[in-house]
């Protein structure tokens, strides 16, 4: 899971992977994994995405980390297999190739520890789905170069991801340690019955969860302790701790009817819906996620609009992506948005023809005193939209103009919007002709647009008959 | 905190609310949260917004609670504090009065102790910021009714949150038992000296917590587990929580040098940000997260859908103050907003209609098809407004109404708007005729309004000419 998240990481980033994995599954599960990545990203940005990487199954270790950069190896959490694997690798590499492990716990001392060039490994912890969630823990083992830390921040950085530097070698890192501390407490929280697995889920996705996902914890604790900060809220909160509430000096065991008591408890939670199903629900869910905190560019957001900066190379795309909060509570996007689209590219037309920052502080400007909108079918969050304006008529004060809602590749429109614009004097609050040179340059645009043929809806009253 | 949370909950779904609290200061930062809770639901949704209840500030415990419908202690963490405050106030309440504490881990057994009407309590506990979490815990003790329970999971539903009932009373409740663990863990990463609090934080929200934020933590495994789904995964990763990574046997003691530790860094993360702009932060990325989970209705998104679904039912149309967020770069109301009041009056039409939560939820709606606007003055911030409807015809699928958007206690027009609405099965996507009640009731109003005088503005098309 954890190989083929990385593999659609890379592939998609423009990379080439060559995969290793002797189950037989491991190829069908892998195109799987890069479909769903693929979808994802489509959804994700608006970007111009890299040429695709080509994706390969090698048959052999050799054959897999022959010429490559980077070996990332993800095998099962077997401390002999991890080395042995690594040690074959480090033979079969070229010897200026980077190598990372994915472990979880292991420690990269031990990892490292039968490769002839340790000082080229260190370890890089993602989580699920790779290809989505932005931390990646990297932690050099003893025999570590400074520089290979360096170098694996700069890889993984430069494909979207977070580098979490952790300066000293403990097993679980530090991702691992608090999940792990919540997942035994939410074990025993089943384990005697307080609550079911779903239940559990409910306590943490309706309420601080939904802080987690981009303060964590202890600067959402920070707030709590007003402008005292931490000092205030520590010596407040702190006494709780000493209470009993929790069951952690133990570990649940795991019982066959424990096992099977959480196991059909989730079952009952997933409601039927296969792990591929609740995957794709993951990943359109944390694509939405991710965009709205893009849009505030806070946590995980900061790190993806870097990215998205990565990849436009500072261009500018006339594709807009509908946000998630123009949605109302029908499901579809509220009508008052479609006009803030059209006046959207109002505004892109007259930036063109000359109405500036400068122009408008000169005291005119036109202004929107007539729109006919019709909605032709419905848009829904994530469509990729554009707007064609025509220029319909125009006089000294006046402004006529035709604009196409369309979603991008396709012809039939989303909805249309007919515009009459007024020049005003912006100080006296009257009707004025335009200036120079907008005067000019709508005058020739309305005569380049006269050739165009007439949109079918313009000129259309409403009324039912 | 919370309990100016509370009261902002309240009063922005239309509740009045009496607040005592004896801290000289409490009025005042009850009136901050409101402003902040205010400025996050001008953001979070287009659903009208009920008028605003009224925020009082009450002289002791007997005023705050004559004749209100709930009460809800939010008083420090202290039994003794909270059993007397109870004790005192259900003297004075209206006996029918239902009550609430937001303790965070106190059994309700022990805080009814001392109430003359213990089977009216229930424990209801709510998540910072209280106005924007959905989550709140309701746990009776021995001596709640089961009504109790029932009528204050209705009344926390109504106000848009998502009651989680907790069935065992243990201390700590569920979630904090789970922030606990959470908690505990990391003071521990920063007493050893492992992870900074920043380090700590980015470990969650880089990475699990962008998943905990709509999925908790067992939905997220099972998906590790593959289509073998919890049963696969617990044996897989069963034998990693026998590891020793976890500190969990033991609570960190807070000692001086501690403190100054984890609050020195926890100043260095802020960056110079008070606890009221982390605040406004938080609350705007909250919105944004939220906004993305209703985009595809799952965990505290579907719970923000339902809210606003409920307040379409109980829209009436009334005056309503200008924004100042709805002012464009020329000083003006954008005129994506003048279409935004239309539509809250055309929302306003249909509710009357009978177009209500249940007519919607059996597969019904009226879309807007086409829209005619005119602009013939400007609206400023702050200007009290409010829109007049007339229907000008309909047949058995359309509704063709004509708005006025007028200032209060004026008589010329600021907007006009002509709407052809088209009824909808939603599931088809096609034209249907109209539902009863609604069909009769539209027949109705078109009959009533036939007498009044045709709009001059009505069947007009936009044109230079």
């Amino acid at each position: 899971m954890i190989g083929a998240g990385w593999a659609a990481r890379f592939v998609l980033n423009g990379c080439d992977v060559r995969l290793y994995d002797p189950a037989p599954e491991a190829a069908d599960r892998a195109a799987e994994v890069l479909e769903d990545a693929r979808a994802a990203y489509g959804q994700l940005t608006l970007a111009p995405l890299p040429l695709e990487g080509e994706l390969q199954v090698a048959g052999s270790v050799a054959e897999a980390v022959a010429g490559v950069k980077l070996v990332q190896e993800s095998a099962p959490e077997q401390l002999d297999l991890k080395r042995e694997l690594l040690a074959e690798a480090d033979r079969e590499a070229p010897p200026e190739a980077l190598f990372c492990s994915s472990t979880s716990g292991l420690r990269p001392s031990d990892l490292q520890a039968e490769m002839a060039r340790p000082e080229r490994f260190c370890v890089a912890h993602p989580f699920n789905p790779v290809y989505l969630l932005p931390l990646v823990e990297l932690c050099a083992g003893g025999r570590t170069a400074q520089a290979t830390v360096e170098r694996a921040a700069a890889v993984f950085r430069s494909v979207g991801m977070r580098p979490l530097v952790v300066r000293t070698e403990i097993d679980g890192f530090v991702a691992d340690r608090l999940l792990e501390a919540l997942w035994r407490e939410a074990l025993w929280l089943v384990n005697d019955g307080v609550a079911t697995v779903e239940e559990v889920d409910d306590a943490i996705r309706y309420g601080a969860g939904l802080r987690w996902a981009f303060m964590g914890t202890f600067l959402t604790y920070r707030i709590a302790g007003g402008e005292q900060g931490m000092r205030h809220f520590l010596r407040q909160f702190g006494p709780a701790l000493e209470w009993p509430w929790t069951h952690l000096t133990d570990v649940p065991e795991l019982t066959e009817e424990l096992v099977e008591k959480v196991a059909a408890q989730s079952d009952a939670q997933a409601g039927g819906l296969s792990a591929r199903e609740l995957e794709q629900l993951r990943d359109r869910v944390l694509v939405r996620v991710l965009q709205a905190l893009r849009a505030e560019e806070f946590g995980a957001g900061a790190t993806l609009a870097a990215w998205e900066r990565g990849l436009l190379g500072g261009s500018e795309a006339s594709v807009r992506r509908v946000p998630a909060e123009w949605v109302d509570y029908n499901g579809h996007v509220h009508e008052s948005r479609y006009l803030q689209l059209f006046a959207d590219a109002t505004d892109a037309l007259l930036g063109e023809l000359g109405v500036d920052s400068d122009y408008l502080a000169a005291g005119a400007s036109y202004f929107t005193v007539e729109t006919h909108l019709s909605h032709l079918r419905q848009l829904e969050a994530g469509d990729r939209v554009h707007v064609t304006t025509q220029v319909l008529d125009s006089d000294e004060k006046r402004l006529h103009v035709f604009h196409v809602l369309l979603c991008e590749g396709e012809v039939d429109p989303v909805a249309t919007a007919e515009q009459m614009l007024l020049h005003v004097d912006t100080e006296s609050g009257r009707a004025a002709p335009a200036r120079e040179p907008v005067s000019t340059r709508v005058a020739e645009l309305t005569a380049r647009h006269e050739a165009l043929p007439r949109p079918d809806r313009a000129g259309r009253s409403v009324g039912v008959r």
